[in-house]
């Protein structure tokens, strides 16, 4: 299992290489909802997200003698852009596996750090046989986007940092894709404080993790319909058991309620969110969680997105 | 004139009624300027931009006798809702006189607080006229948008914390509409550290400003074109003298500028600006201030903007 000892390590390894990211907060949100938020804000972090967190520690805890042959790894986007950028800070050669349906904003991302793309199709299956013939190509070690316990230390971090200008926090929202982030976000802030709560959020379109908490077991996703493109992953081994072991609860949150939150963000907390940020407060927004009279940490993931293809200006919902 | 100590005095006066905004920097923009570049965000404050900070200040430096007869202001928006505001914290009544033409964001910010708006035709004459006919009728003080000491000295504020934040900051620029917060930025800057450059920047189709500064004579402004709308004021006596003492230069920036500005500041610092908070980086995309090695303050000023009338998404600039 994952340690705080682990996440402490991870960000005295990491700190002089992202954004110590700042936390936001507003009376008129507040005032919504009766809580008091503290949003903690990775869309501010490098690459535009927490993922650059994690990827950097895994990448600077390599030997010298596995990182030379570079690193592969499979990602919908901020991972891929994370392990790129990590990759290039270190020297070493990057190969990252896409689906070919990411938006452009996340490619570009990806090509500015010089690693190579591969892409696949959209499928979990394709991304990790593409990634697993790299790797046998290359001798590259895998960086896998959240199942690996280098990465969930680094996204931990965040949480650190939080909790180290709040540590009134008493409840903290994060959002599940693969899992890594809250595998990290509970480790560090049970670590530092037992009688915190932590309740993990999903897209009701893809509640892979809502059903493997409750069943006990890992359902998996096949088919994902979610605007928070970050969030279609499934569990991973590592992960589901840090999140049945430390997390309180799993809710789930409405597309309509997704964009409702991220819009509110925007426009209330004048941030730039990708829908997938925007889940956390999505529960807040859609009264799955009760946050009155607590005081919540809100990760904010990240701010990567088209803006020319906003979800207001969309009929499809 | 504006001194140091004013805008110190101020700082201890309001800082427990605004935010410590943030600054922001980015390894891309940095590149592609080749200057350092501390982006001071007060979309992030009170009421969504700097103008809390002046009206704040002016509010409670006001001897209660007169503070009870309320107080009255007429503004394009945001010095509105922060007179408003304040005025709210203060338990005494705001009378707010608004161009009809102002975007509905900036009208709902206002009633929140719950201040009285009366709508006039959008002209600085028209403007003036109504609220020395409520100043007369109520006997409730003006607080000037911009042409005011107290809102000078407040609106230095941000430069005070930017440059506790990063005083290696070797050059300040700054946005101009009445000058008030260039001002008050130009104080601070130049009273912390004299050798210090501020370069004000204005929207070519409102250059009121950079005539005068040229002519040594203000130079009014009749018919405004800009996206800018926050910029669409004229200089005062007082803050002309202080742009006059203080300022090195001024430079205008093109309405596409301004734009690109705006959606560069949205895509890569991940933050919500309105137009007016993208010109003093304009200056930086349209290259009409050399920031090649400098370390350079950017004042961001607000966020407030209708995100259904994104000027991309527009076919008439």
């Amino acid at each position: 299992m994952l340690a705080l000892q682990d996440v402490r390590d991870a960000h005295a390894r990491i700190r002089d290489k992202i954004h110590r990211t700042p936390v936001l907060t507003s009376e008129t949100l507040d005032a919504h909802c009766g809580g008091s938020l503290y949003f903690k804000c990775e869309n501010f972090q490098k690459i535009g997200a927490f993922k650059a967190r994690g990827a950097t520690n895994a990448i600077f805890l390599l030997p010298d003698a596995e990182a030379k042959r570079g690193v592969v790894t499979h990602s919908s986007g901020n991972h891929a852009a994370a392990v790129a950028r990590a990759a290039k800070l270190r020297g070493i050669p990057a190969y990252i596996v896409m689906p070919h349906n990411v938006p452009k904003a996340k490619q570009d991302s990806v090509r500015r750090y010089g690693a190579k793309i591969e892409f696949c199709e959209p499928t979990i299956a394709a991304r990790e046989a593409a990634a697993a013939r790299i790797a046998g190509e290359t001798g590259a070690p895998l960086i896998h986007p959240f199942n690996d316990y280098r990465v969930m230390a680094g996204q931990g971090t965040a949480t650190l940092e939080l909790m180290e200008d709040h540590p009134q926090i008493d409840l903290v929202l994060c959002p599940i894709g693969g899992g890594g982030l809250i595998s990290g976000t509970a480790t560090a802030a049970k670590g530092l404080k037992p009688g915190i709560r932590v309740i993990g959020v999903e897209p009701a379109g893809a509640d892979d993790a809502y059903r493997s908490f409750r069943s006990g077991a890992i359902v998996p996703m096949t088919a994902p319909r979610t605007i928070a493109d970050g969030l279609r992953g499934m569990l991973g081994d590592k992960t589901f058991a840090e999140i049945r072991e430390k997390v309180d609860d799993v809710v789930t949150v409405s597309e309509a309620a997704i964009v409702s939150a991220m819009r509110s963000m925007w426009e209330v907390l004048k941030i730039v969110v990708e829908p997938s940020a925007a889940v956390a407060y999505a529960a807040v927004v859609e009264n799955r969680v009760n946050v009155a009279g607590k005081r919540v940490g809100v990760i904010v993931t990240g701010g990567n997105l088209d803006l020319d293809a906003l979800p207001w200006f969309s009929e499809v919902l």
